[in-house]
């Protein structure tokens, strides 16, 4: 609860609307600072039967060294988040805390699947026809081997499968051609990887201007490019609303506030970790992104994939 | 004349804007097919005094392998055009052809500046406000190393200065974060050279997020990522188009057609690469770009800073 810029009344807000708009069974832990969340949690008439309020007495502010601070301040929310997921109390976390102190913590706590190089963490991208693209890595892998884009395109494509419903998602590797052999080093190495992978189903390359089209359902690439077209795409919609185009159907997709949070992809458990800007929507659609994970049992699937 | 989708007519269209707008006194050479080219300059009241028609019997085609057509057409009108400059018949040499041609033809024929380890390829990025952004290198170097980038900002500088007329240029590297320390390894390396060196006003990180913004004037990074970036951004326009909004006048800036082309940036004289989808606007603001490259001395001034 004491995660994103306006906590924790957005988060407050968020799980009004999700207990609002959906007949889920799903209880929620909200964990944060008691004094603070419990008169939101009566104000906006949250039925006490739906949640179980956990008291943090701690908080993990947004300029703390994510290590140090997991370290000495236990009794964080983000803290006691993992420790009540890796002991089987919860079956997902969200955060819309400390980046670096969320992805620490999984690593350590969580762990990652066996048989995977690193974990991952992708993006959705609007498709000018409607749909939904998905671009991954978006940045926890800086620098790539061919080994973990070949990983990558297996993570996004069961994402693709099982999270946003897409039957046989084609596979893209983003590239500065189309042929076959075009690209720098790494792309050029990830290509036969990709071709010879029996659990995809690979598309070949893609250009940037590809993004918004509908040639592709997952597209992988190193960290440092995704990382830079996730914020290149994000400001499309600061675009949109400097032409005063923020409302347009199209352009409002671009408003990334509105999604809610990445899952960290390949490791045992749902982690999911939300923008610092994530409004009340975005809390909603993180709870039901995490509700959608544990149902399909996603980090199962994972582990059988690798 | 030969060059582009729509060759030679858009040439011929090109060359009467701008010889229609300016009061310049540049005679240009239409290199191709006499038969083809020169019903069209009557057709389009082209005054004679002002261009000199040169044929040439052989076109390279798009698909063409480089090095190989270079060799093999020896009378087509990139290889004449590169013959014409490289002997000092013409003092800048324009062409919307087959790419891969006019780069090989650039690299053999004109050869890099001498200090220079690699040459490099740009493109304007519109910002929000109404200003431009330089952004490089986009394509012409997939895998670089630092000290290619530390020189990708010194003629990126350059550029800036004499031919966008931006004063004090301020010079970014593109990253995944503000902080120095943040990125792949390349930009790691490559930070502390650009904060060392004298010839440019670096500005630090800059993220994807940046790019229509106006905290910099040019930005580095490799030219997989550029040209991701490249592309991504002429999708912008597709989008405007899609919704309707190429009129728009922010969104119309992105129409890459109209900007004509590419200067190879670190070869001894200019050479412009034009769009294969050139059009007649496109030609006119090359013609207008390779006069203004002559007029400032722009290659001697990059021989003078390596």
């Amino acid at each position: 609860m004491m995660g994103g810029d306006f906590a924790p009344l957005e988060a407050v807000k968020g799980l009004q609307l999700y207990l609002e708009s959906v007949s889920g069974t799903a209880t929620v832990f909200c964990i944060g600072r008691e004094t603070e969340v419990q008169p939101l949690l009566q104000q906006f008439n949250i039925p006490q039967e739906r949640i179980k309020m956990v008291h943090a007495e701690e908080v993990i502010g947004y300029h703390e060294h994510p290590t140090k601070a997991l370290k000495e301040k236990q009794q964080s929310s983000i803290s006691i988040g993992f420790h009540l997921l890796s002991t089987g109390k919860i079956d997902a976390f969200i955060s819309a805390g400390n980046t670096g102190a969320m992805l620490v913590g999984t690593m350590f706590t969580i762990k990652v699947v066996e048989g995977i190089l690193r974990p991952s963490i992708a993006t959705i991208i609007p498709k000018l026809n409607g749909g939904t693209g998905l671009l991954l890595d978006v940045g926890l892998n800086a620098d790539c081997k061919p080994e973990q884009l070949n990983q990558f395109a297996v993570l996004g494509s069961l994402y693709a499968k099982n999270i946003l419903n897409i039957e046989n998602p084609r596979v893209c590797l983003l590239n500065v051609g189309e042929e076959e052999g075009k690209g720098n080093i790494l792309a050029q190495a990830t290509y036969p990887l990709l071709k010879e992978n029996t659990h995809i189903n690979f598309a070949g390359n893609i250009e940037g201007r590809d993004l918004i089209k509908d040639n592709y359902d997952v597209i992988v690439c190193d960290g440092f490019t995704g990382n830079v077209i996730l914020k290149l795409a994000e400001s499309i919609y600061d675009i949109a609303v400097a032409r005063e185009l923020q409302n347009d159907k199209y352009f409002h997709r671009f408003h990334y506030e509105n999604y809610g949070g990445t899952p960290v992809l390949g490791v045992s458990k749902p982690v999911i970790i939300g923008h610092g800007i994530s409004n009340d929507k975005a809390f909603k659609n993180m709870i039901e992104l995490a509700e959608k994970m544990i149902a399909s049992n996603f980090c199962d699937k994972i582990k059988g994939n690798f």
